[in-house]
């Protein structure tokens, strides 16, 4: 175990600081991400999720290849001889490795954990660099779009749960590669234009053509006609309608592919009372190389009912919801866990931005003004005369028996504290119990409403007078329990 | 965000496996983890517990000198540029470091997390290289013996809630180090002798005073008025008579202190009703030097009544408890805190080895032979004739009724699902829901109970025929949460 130097450690040059880029957690934003967590993974559970915890390093080797120029974020662990490992950099591979290794064909899997990225951080825009990852994941192979509608249906009902208006934007990879393919851009092309294509969110169409044709290489024309297709976004009925409308596209293979399968979407969708969430946005394109599918991203937005119009020249710039950023996004991988066991096992997940959200909801809870809660029920408190023992053993036993009970309390940890100071301390507990040397003689304690509520007891009348209501010391914990229904 | 490249993780070479001494949780497993935290940290709010949460790893600085000798198992990160950063080794130190940096006075805090460290794995014996901690800490001047006295309360409540029996053996610092002085141990080796003497519980007296005398050059007649003092257990009463008997003792003023503070604790232990739980050991030394009182080590054993009784040559390995090991352990350490700030904070907490403490109800579990659970409450079905369609959106609308209604539903991710196939994927899910055409076109549906509960569904009124009740769409929720109940 441990054996601490007090000398070698006294040096006055220990900063007292966390790593750049880390935080701790307390008091309400602690209180507030237990909350978040809880309410989430209930969602999860509803739907059959189990839960997956993998250690906080990976072989390097695991990683390795996976993440393409970000692999320079990766965190290492010194050589210190053994293996070498790194910090997990997302919570896809650990899961996509858990698969392979232990050869789970089908599994509804959530993962919520830390992951670690040595990215500059920016702390007051929630950008840290060991941040929460939130991840649900369906892995097996089942009939077309019924899990991919499942995730969706999930989504939906997380931020109801927090109470967040959102609306869906969704894609499929094949429509947008078909569809590129269309347009004229080579197969070698594709990915760097689908990036581009990507930062329509956050740049007028002028810049992102721009960087097509004077970074990328793009013919002028061939630009023009991406343009003409992705600048679209509606339900995916009124979408599915404009792609149809457009034979060129429809002849594509790849493309009709993907309409298949969003057609399917629609329907489900439709069964599962979400379709007012989502919208077919086809300029959403999403970063990440192994998306085989569908994907999706998540704004904090209520949905605009915008049918299906043409955005024009009018850049999602201007769109208030852009500047919040994605608060949750995913979509199909089939081929990732390929690349670790013998066989594809295809997945579709959704990894929640919950340091987002926490900066969303904790800038609402300031909004509100909610008060600082205190998480006790009772208080337990003793005074007296000029021969005042301070009663102390005696507060102990009454807390135990309330423990015992299931019951949180607390008492002055003073052998002889001062009734105002108790007061004090009790300030935002809603019940006290009060000793008194003669009280506790006949077997009684006096139970209180404190705070607020002790306006209230007056009236109340079975609260009895200000000082509260003469309780036996057997039936106090069924008082208070009664009293905090 | 990631970029794998599928050709270079192809490589044949990857290893399938977490790091050396890490392992994945899922299953069962992570579902016990995860009620056995619950349980913990209830306990721990019903004492006015707030949760704290660090980063997983330090800065190398706050880490050293921390650990002395067991600083080369410290986990360092490669130093990739910027700060120089070790892994957390336990969550003593980020709590005083926490504390330090924030000059918070007072707090109640708990943190369950993992800590690393490089040490040679023993996965049978649960013995991991990250591998959980579960600490409760009170930090503040409060009155003597009365935070070390709910701590103790806190620990027979946490095992109570875990249905483990348990004996707390308890020693005081200064009364052990005072004892030394007395048996003539000169200063500078109490610390090691200390060390020594903690390994009663292991080896016989004889060892231990072999490695007294031999290894760490004490005088044999030293030792043997060490062996005299430390080789007795009982009530805290009876070894407090024990030690007030003996006038060397008492007249040594760090005894003397010690005796005074195990006095006070007697009676706050009394008033918290946890007397039969403790047991007064003057074997007990800990390991780590930061310890200033109080010391404290749980076993998983039922308190024996040995009123008293010196242990003479009968050493402790024949107990059978000492072969668990400690499944939670703690102290008072007043002068940690101050190392790092400009003002000592005293504190005393408990660690809970929560890994021991899984491994020993999971071999409980496996014991009873407790079942797999499926943690869904409702299967939604369907079946029809030859023109059966699968009634698949019928299906996905029935499970978001569900849902919203806060249920957990799942359903057959196929098109046209056979109908023992869906019966076999309800294994272990209390009800089903069967959907029809004909029962569909007139609003209604099937509820039936499902495996073990079908037996009796036949005595149930309510129940009727075996292939469930019919029941309208618009009251499943309500009737499904009914049988729920």
């Amino acid at each position: 175990m441990a054996t601490p130097d007090a000398k070698a450690s006294r040096a006055p040059t220990v900063t007292l600081k966390t790593p750049k880029g880390t935080r701790d957690w307390s008091g309400q934003d602690m209180l507030m991400r237990e909350q978040v967590f809880k309410m989430i993974t209930d969602v999860f559970k509803k739907h059959g999720g189990t839960p997956l915890d993998t250690p906080v390093f990976e072989l390097k080797e695991i990683l390795s290849g996976k993440y393409g120029e970000d692999s320079k974020l990766i965190y290492d662990l010194q050589d210190q001889g053994g293996e070498l490992c790194s910090l997990r950099y997302d919570l896809t591979v650990p899961f996509a490795r858990w698969l392979a290794m232990n050869n789970i064909q089908s599994v509804k899997r959530y993962h919520i954990a830390k992951v670690y990225r040595r990215d500059q951080p920016a702390i007051a825009r929630g950008r840290f660099r060991e941040f929460h990852q939130c991840d649900f994941d369906i892995a097996g192979v089942y009939d077309p779009m019924i899990p991919d509608a499942e995730v969706l249906r999930i989504i939906v009902e997380v931020f109801e749960a927090l109470k967040l208006g959102v609306t869906i934007k969704l894609n499929h990879r094949q429509v947008l590669d078909g569809m590129f393919a269309v347009a004229g851009v080579t197969k070698d092309k594709i990915r760097t234009i689908s990036s581009a294509v990507d930062k329509l969110d956050k740049m007028p169409w002028e810049d992102v053509k721009k960087e097509m044709v004077e970074e990328k290489g793009l013919a002028a024309e061939v630009a023009d006609r991406i343009g003409e297709f992705v600048r679209h976004a509606g339900t995916i009925s009124e979408t599915l309608a404009l792609l149809n409308s457009k034979p060129e596209l429809v002849a594509n293979e790849q493309v009709k592919r993907g309409l298949d399968e969003m057609t399917l979407l629609a329907s489900y969708v439709d069964a599962f009372g979400i379709s007012d969430k989502v919208s077919f946005d086809l300029s959403l394109a999403r970063g990440l190389d192994y998306y085989t599918g569908l994907i999706y991203e998540v704004i904090n937005l209520p949905p605009k009912p915008e049918e299906g119009a043409i955005s024009g020249n009018k850049s999602r710039k201007d769109d208030p919801a852009s500047q919040v950023g994605s608060i949750a996004a995913g979509g199909r991988y089939d081929n990732l866990v390929g690349m670790y066991g013998k066989r594809q096992i295809p997945c579709v997940g959704i990894s929640f931005g919950v340091d987002r959200i926490f900066t969303i909801l904790e800038a609402r809870r300031q909004k509100e003004g909610a008060k600082q809660k205190r998480d006790i029920d009772v208080y337990v408190m003793a005074f007296g005369g000029k021969e005042f023992t301070g009663l102390l053993t005696e507060r102990m036993s009454v807390a135990q028996r309330l423990w015992s009970a299931g019951i949180r309390a607390e008492f002055s940890p003073k052998v002889k504290p001062k009734l105002p100071q108790q007061f004090k301390a009790a300030e935002g507990v809603p019940l006290g119990v009060i000793l008194g040397q003669e009280e506790l003689a006949a077997g009684q304690v006096r139970l209180k409403k404190l705070g607020q509520a002790e306006a209230k007891a007056g009236d109340d009348e079975s609260s009895g007078r200000d000082d509260g209501k003469l309780v036996s010391l057997d039936e106090l914990a069924e008082e208070v329990k009664k009293l905090l229904l």
